[in-house]
């Protein structure tokens, strides 16, 4: 039985970023964790019709593998298909976004999230809402980095220096949160340099579904019997 | 190194049943987790002078454990020194009210807790306010046991199905918490006699314990040097 | 030029009722209203998975309407794809959902959704917590009948009398929403009975999208320039 | 039967500009819609003793027009006697405070209110709350301008510039809103100028009213018969 | 220099409850307290367009004390003119709906609302939610007795049972608020027999107002200076 | 019959700053108002481990003042003990944290609070939430200053200029709350210096305290038999 960490967007750069950053855990645990490439999804995830757009393949990919999985991990911060995978699967389902979210607030008071692109800031914001966790959040800033830019690791790290710092100085944030799959490598070089906690949210969704696993929370269909 | 879950209260037989508790975790992880009882504790942790004063023991405690522990998770449904034990220790710290509400939050759309006591739920109203997460507590409503009548689990299951019941029906929850350390043997029965999730807060606190130091966040004395 | 009113369910029946539910607002402009119905759409949006499901063909049917549209209504009271739609088209586009949780504001201090099924109620919360309105809501109940039942107009009026009234005694609403697309001929009737005012959604909608075309904000592609 | 909206200053100019404002409606609609000056009301709105102090005034005007009107729309960006009308009246009462706020909402995740004058912020900001929309505010800044200083379109515009693009940039608002029924002109080059939507709340009113017409919602009277 | 409390309905009865309600404050003070009808109020102030009928009156009969007074307080529940004369006048002003609602935030977690009509409960929201603190009330609930129902001790105190019981038991109260400026008298035995703090809220708001005036704030004029 | 105000850091001069602060209120009343100090507290209340660690010495003092007191005032601004406290005693029980945050929402829309140290804001972040006022909070910066360096007026009172004065233009707070029970004396000054009132938690705890003592509320014990 395996953890299934689905990347769906269909760069496989990125899934092998999120199978380095979470190698951690493996080691630390003898569940089986997989990270897999949703090659049906677009090379970024950067529209909220991107997001409605891989809920379909997205639940076909996990049908396909239910039998063999303990947990799913949706590896995308817009969480796509969260909701739909948690009525379709049997098994515990978890979105990095959420898992991201709920881990800062372990870590700080008011946290911050950096975006991508600024047209992705109304999408968080409609889902701290939803989440109901709106007065905890200090602020969501953006990179605005282009694909291609985000491929320069040292370019991109300046960015996060720069709006993470802007988020802890002008918005008053205590924790940060990566709002995206890919940038794990960054984590702990922004907390030494911003001086404060930085939550990759794959982590943090990994760790709640291993959790799940070990403890087998009755799934739905046992429950209904 | 071990993650220490401490039991603020001074009864061994709370302390061992979040031992068995966490034994799944135990079995699914390379991580040390041990459990220990804080014998300086009252035997049950009924009222807000008693979640004030098991801190200076419990700091105590846990500083003479500093070198040998990679996280603490403090297990009492009050979280008595979350605050400051994060303030002293260089390690991860976590407490089960905070980590059990956090994963109740990816199980459903409103929690309801059920408390022992019904004086412990304007604390629990309080601490879900610092939590900036009133909009999705359901309700909050006591079980009214003595610690006596705690030790009958037949009783205590028959409560806490009426209970529960009433958080469902009434205050519309959808997913459920263990307001207490002690309970988790029940956590199973009472999902299926519900039909509805039930978080054990040791459980969720322990999972998080084991990812954090998985991934060796930094810690304060790495970000401040 | 005209503002489309799309029901994303393949059920005729369904946008046949819209039609009518629109005439009055037809008769009193002279924009031009059309009602159509997604045929790649289920019969019935039941679950989170039809909700994601049926926003790309939703998106495409839209985007060959784009040249002849004003605007566009979603006819869904999950709002499928309302972002997707409002980053893909030039025109207003509109929610059922959101329009008439907003038009209830202006009835009544708290409002009640009445939803089709139990389990769209969590969807329902998110979207109102997503709104930032959650503080307005009194409570949203189920009248839990199927495709069939709802076909029935005197069965289903007893329910919603049933729910009605709960949402008004013991949740306290002071304002209806019928959660749902097709019922619009059943409001004057619920409010004659309950003794407070019911919000169709569509009616709602509607509303907005002939103001917004008669004002004629900026479009994106002219914001943009 | 008329929509009847209601300038509660004295201001003439005023009055005239809010009949130009709701022209395209006039045009998109066989809804009489006619705008009238409360003489008794003071020049401009700008304290709150004049917002209470319109009231009485303002309810007999109403009270005097109620056989022929449709419905009322109150153009005073402070809603004076908003639940008053409620009450008198068996029409349909809107404030333009209330329906611009809520048309925003359609348009960006968080709005922000450009006020005449620093004094009126704390009222904004008890009206928002009173809504239980404060999560959605961004901020609420002020032109600072005088009655005569609002007469010179050129300057108005400037201020309009500058507190618009404070809003977007430091506040981090997505949609404006004009806090305030005499500016409509100046609203799509505003749109044009910060690249942003930016709501007229008299356009907003006056569209909600035109729906209500409509729809005939049960009135007062109906109901309570 | 004397705090005047003043009774915004024409009833002298209620103005002499007041006064008894106030004595113990004078007794351990000596800070002058005086009571004062104002004759142009309705005998009850009942609806929406008596709250904001009475602010004209009102600001003028405190116009006319301004020089002899040390504060003003407002003494009805629904706070009429309270904005209003905080900027008519340069000292400082109470009103008690807002002071008896911080008052009863010092004593429970959860505070219930005891209304006389039902008609009432929506005002009372909105300045609620104007306030901020729609998260700590428990529920609002009306007597729904008339003026001279309201004179029959007996009768109201049942019905004060009846309701404050309801707040407790199905909303979760744990403290009251007599929604009502004549009802000081009722509070103390209501406190034993529902066993738990009420509040009068003109008691809360001349407690507010003596402390005040005996540390002399600085009042606007010496600010503006 | 004494109101006590409880100092619970050792420092006789904060007590004696307290003792001054307060000498307004005794001159206005009749009631016996004294300071003490907690010899056993820290010399200053810094970290959230001496927050915890006073409230058992808290306690006992408060214990043996039982029989004498009318009331009692913790008088530091994380209001430690104050639920013990309230859970001890049978006389009323007020923090000035919550005092003067519930005085300053009577004398503005939006308030700030000016922290000693940085590090003691999220501690108020999660006060603030368990009140349940987050949407009135504006901001709270601290001023950094040791406790040798707040000894020195002209010092300490230049950051009380530069940090109000930060919270009312970038944060937009129209009152402010000095977030400290040692500054009293500089309260007027600095109303003057940033033209906004500024409130002592101290007098808004003590004021409290005069009145609750004044009306007699009926103690626990009273209403439990």
């Amino acid at each position: 039985m395996t953890i299934y960490i689905l990347n769906p967007n269909s760069s496989q750069t990125v899934t092998d970023g999120i199978d380095r950053a979470v190698e951690p855990l493996r080691r630390a645990t003898n569940v089986s964790i997989r990270c897999r490439t949703l090659h049906e999804g677009p090379p970024g995830i950067e529209t909220q019709a991107h997001v409605d757009g891989v809920v379909a393949p997205l639940l076909d990919h996990c049908r396909a593998l239910e039998e063999t999985a303990s947990a799913f991990v949706i590896a995308c911060f817009s969480d796509p298909g969260l909701a739909s995978l948690r009525e379709q699967s049997n098994r515990p389902v978890f979105g990095i976004a959420e898992s991201g979210i709920l881990t800062a607030m372990t870590l700080g008071q008011r946290f911050g999230i950096i975006a991508i692109l600024e047209r992705s800031i109304p999408r968080h914001l409609r889902y701290v809402g939803a989440m109901g966790v709106t007065d905890r959040l200090a602020g969501d800033l953006p990179l605005n980095l282009t694909v291609a830019e985000l491929s320069d690791r040292t370019a991109t790290f300046e960015r996060l220096k720069i709006v993470g710092s802007t988020l802890r100085k002008e918005k008053n944030a205590d924790v940060l949160i990566l709002g995206c799959a890919g940038m794990a490598s960054l984590r702990s070089d922004l907390e030494a340099e911003l001086k404060c906690p930085v939550v990759d949210p794959c982590e943090a969704a990994a760790t709640m579904a291993v959790g799940r696993v070990a403890f087998a929370q009755l799934n739905k269909k046992e429950i209904s019997e």
